[in-house]
């Protein structure tokens, strides 16, 4: 009882004092209610099909108003349907769209704009920035926004280059993205991007089609052969397709205790197996847990 | 003149001088003289044939001498041969060996030990260690040794678990891997995993070929059917190889001015895409050159 109550003082959650046991990551999701939990939307949700199934991104429009809209608009005009993804490359990114993009045979782009101002970072303040202690890097503080991992510093915050992190594909100058080509993150995060370019989103289903993709043997991992390419059937916003073609899901809000706790058993892994626990955790080492519910 | 003469005063390489432009990786390299490179010895090199293409690992018994001398036993002995990939766990690691491991229907083991004491860190001293500034999520201190990946603290020194790294599968018991599971890292570097598991290499070669298989779709990303599973055709030693089976390697050294050189046009990215480089890296975005080379 001592113990219990000192761990009390010491500002342990109260799952941890009905359990009498150090939260897992297990243990911390068994104890969430409904209210750490938030349903996605089907405007937010952007979806890929390929043959070998469907991959469903989040959007970010509170770091990339722009290029989500511009997204949005290239989904409406069924712009991406019949392209493919053209690279993969080991450890760092799978990329689709159009691979002459900017050039004067690119495919048209609707209403769309072929040119946007970056949105590589925005303000920090206006945003549920819940911060986590970790020497990171790459930034000066970082923490999650929305379900989202991010940086920031004390003017700026923006979107990390986390695995699974969607992104707007550029030539050199800064306001060559459009969306026509997208990347996401496939490999070891390379957060040496942070900041260079815009990103939208995150995979929250389905990233192992992209990410299991044979490697291109090109430079950069473009796929030498077009036979090689892997066909796109369709891109959709959620909200664009039949209801019984929607997935649910819910995602653990990360501006609730809840998510503090999941990220402190994270960073201490109680579990047996462990005999030296780091103590420590970095970034993209932070699951943000994703659940299928049903979409109706 | 003055730029120049302003830059050697501020301790720039004599590459930059001559070129009188920043170095970027690719000067970095090509500046390199043969003394930056050490040709691999095929006893140092554990080969992985799948029917998908061959995986080559420079193994590291400076770390885990116990631990590399059991797995040259078990390539001895031919022992992987007929068993299978039986893991591949999105944005974590890919397994091979032996799932009975452990148990009363474990494959013998022949002249190699089925237990061994942990090699999880080593003492600090000894190692050609060549500290990068970093800020580490996980350890004090990082850095590279003899172009492996490493933590070090007061008295300990591990390497760490880095993307291509070679580890050496155990269950609870800390002295329960022999080497009859490996696993290689094939996602975001699960640094958690330092100092908890005995490393004993790293790929340097067909790393694509692990990378990209299926995702297993069962617990912990294992294949859930036999027909699943990635027949190991041998798994060998160089020096067993017949001399056309050999591949020959160099590797950059990194106890040397230009591997330092090398980290800080990492650090910086002077490409002209870079709109904002970090000046700052993370210890597993470095990346550790390797090039084909006649191996006789």
């Amino acid at each position: 009882m001592f113990r219990l109550f000192t761990m009390l003082l010491i500002g342990f959650s109260a799952a941890y004092a009905v359990a009498e046991e150090p939260p897992t990551m297990t243990s911390v999701l068994e104890a969430s209610g409904a209210a750490d939990w938030v349903v996605l939307e089907q405007q937010s949700l952007l979806y890929l099909f390929l043959d070998e199934g469907v991959i469903v991104f989040e959007l970010a429009p509170q770091f990339a108003p722009r290029h989500v809209a511009n997204i949005e608009r290239l989904a409406a005009a069924e712009y991406w349907d019949g392209l493919a993804v053209v690279r993969s490359q080991d450890n760092y990114v799978a990329q689709w769209g159009d691979p002459a993009a900017g050039t004067e045979t690119a495919r048209p782009l609707s209403s769309a704009e072929d040119s946007l101002a970056p949105e590589f970072f925005r303000a920090r303040d206006g945003l549920a920035f819940t911060a986590i202690e970790s020497r990171d890097a790459y930034a000066p503080e970082v923490g999650f926004v929305d379900g989202f991992p991010a940086g920031r510093d004390e003017g700026r915050a923006w979107l990390a280059h986390c695995y699974g992190m969607l992104g707007v594909g550029r030539g050199n100058d800064i306001d060559s993205g459009s969306g026509a080509e997208l990347y996401v993150v496939t490999g070891h995060a390379p957060r040496h991007l942070d900041r260079n370019v815009t990103l939208v989103g995150r995979a929250i289903h389905g990233i192992e089609h992209l990410s299991s993709l044979p490697r291109g043997t090109g430079p950069l991992g473009f796929y030498e052969a077009p036979e090689q390419h892997v066909s796109i059937r369709r891109i959709r916003l959620g909200t664009d397709l039949e209801a019984d073609e929607q997935l649910g899901f819910r995602r653990l809000r990360t501006d609730t205790d809840t998510f503090v706790e999941l990220v402190d058993a994270r960073r201490h892994r109680r579990e047996a197996w462990f005999a030296d626990p780091a103590g420590r955790i970095g970034l993209c080492n932070v699951p943000v847990p994703i659940q299928v519910v049903d979409p109706r």
